[in-house]
């Protein structure tokens, strides 16, 4: 059995599409037992009793736009929803937590909580995000880290590798250095020395320097940068997405005549389309370089979205990832 | 009456489309003159007689994947369509020059040849990239160069400033640095001193940071970062753009009758999405900081953005905007 502790209160439409997104888990995995922390009086509309579902109440909860976390946080906010199953996970209850909460905040506690394990020095953010040809993709580091080294960034490399080829099933997955060419000696220090660590890193499928015009349609599937950059990117393909769905509302809205087309012969596609743009069919991100299992379900998650983020923490957990890396990171130097 | 110089064989589509698109300006600007540079032989098919259009034999251009571009570069390739252009601009006889040639031999060859300005101390390429509002907006310094300062985007932003006030006709655009989050005090070293030259800047309108999740959607008419982050984030916006249009056609040609219904109801709307999200529509991309005005057309340009380029430079000479840059630099610290 795979226990789970559930932040229910984090993402703007908790408590709700959280406790509705775990039932569905629960539905979808029997060997899945999920620990509910959050207020029982706002909860308990969408509670029904499952033999394999527990409710911890929480007094507070972080509100999404939470500012200020430090080390306080840890010490005053510790009846929190989001910390009272980071603890739960940390004495050893559970096997790993799911929140859809505030990122600074989970990022915060789960290294001061879960703590890094000491093969990884770094820890970064790695959301699983769309790609044209259907392969889970990871991006990292996403997390805003400015102060990242190449050999961090390998680390981050040998994570997503293990987990793409035990989680997702993936033959010999590649990676690729997100860059603003594709030869090497492109760009600024950092990338060229993580590009000459990769290339001789025998653990890793090194796809070369990756332009990220082709970033979603590349057979790379981990594509690497530092926490600024690649939040700048994952933040350009959500603005672009974003903006391009406006724009082909707005042309379809346009003519009536294409609107009812739309409603009526299109329907499907459009939603497809909206569907194999969305990051809630991958899950969320993965919180890289942890002693356990931390994922960040995205904050406007729905049921599907949260239940998808929980199907990838069960995994993770299911096939050992965490060693499985720790393996492969303490053997990097043989 | 202005003069431009044209590189003719410069891009994808040359000569053909370039030499339609220059003869479209011609048809549409009746104060334009242009000197095409290319080889005769293969331009005389598309050429017409025109009162206004001149040619000058080159025997020679680059091929778009031309690599090892350097000093012998000036010496060796003086013969090609482009630099022959670009000497033609240099020793006064036209205004400004467009080439649809590759990138890294205009920027070098401009910079040897129409040299940079003394108010300015770095040559940057902002591209005018698409906007939901519909509004002109650059994204600069786009062209990969890595050791920015921040004193440099600050020029940077100075020299766009000019360009929608006095091309474009925008009543005070702000300038957004685009950033991993939008409070002061976020980012790399270089964004955070970024940030305070430009709060202080009398003639910049500062928006702020910008997380390019808001890259199309904003009210910022100038993104702002380095060579790197500008380059990665064009590159990123145009990947995402040709993954969701790949996913679009695709969800739309697995129906039968959703493909009905695009021909007959919805091709004009799925035509102006593409016309929306292309950069086709707004022009090239200026190389900012020469003495001279140099526009790069996009390397796949058809007639129509060719000329849109053209339209640009032709509005940069019009409205002198160099001379007004420079004049806005050399205030700066007044």
């Amino acid at each position: 059995m795979i226990h789970l502790a559930i932040d229910a209160m984090g993402g703007d439409l908790a408590p709700k599409e959280i406790i509705l997104g775990s039932l569905d888990a629960l539905k979808a995995y029997p060997n899945l037992k999920l620990t509910l922390f959050g207020d029982l009086e706002l909860m308990k509309p969408y509670l029904v009793t499952h033999e394999r579902l527990y409710t911890v109440h929480a007094p507070k909860f972080f509100d999404m736009g939470v500012k200020d976390i430090g080390r306080n946080t840890l010490r005053n906010d510790k009846d929190t929803s989001m910390i009272m199953a980071m603890n739960f996970v940390k004495e050893g209850h559970a096997d790993g937590i799911v929140s859809a909460g505030p990122t600074q905040a989970l990022i915060f506690s789960s290294f001061f909580l879960i703590r890094p394990m000491k093969e990884m020095s770094r820890v970064a953010i790695a959301p699983m995000i769309p790609s044209v040809q259907g392969k889970p993709t990871i991006l990292l580091d996403a997390g805003g880290n400015i102060d990242a080294k190449p050999e961090h960034l390998v680390d981050f490399a040998v994570f997503s590798t293990v987990v793409l080829k035990e989680v997702y099933g993936q033959v010999n997955p590649s990676v690729g250095l997100i860059n603003i060419g594709t030869e090497k000696g492109k760009g600024r220090e950092i990338d060229v020395e993580t590009f000459n660590l990769l290339s001789e890193h025998k653990g890793i499928n090194f796809y070369g320097n990756l332009e990220p015009k082709e970033i979603l349609t590349s057979d790379a599937q981990i594509l690497l940068s530092d926490g600024f950059t690649a939040n700048i990117v994952m933040k350009t393909m959500e603005g672009t997405a974003k903006a391009m769905g406006t724009i082909l509302k707005r042309e379809i809205k346009s003519s009536l005549i294409s609107k009812l087309a739309a409603v009526l012969f299109m329907k499907k596609q459009l939603k497809n389309f909206k569907k194999a743009m969305s990051a809630d069919e991958v899950g969320g991100a993965l919180i890289a370089g942890l002693e356990h299992v931390v994922v960040k379900a995205h904050g406007s998650s729905e049921r599907y979205a949260f239940m998808n983020a929980i199907r990838q923490a069960k995994q993770m957990v299911e096939f050992d990832v965490i060693n499985k890396v720790k393996k492969a990171l303490g053997s990097k130097n043989e």
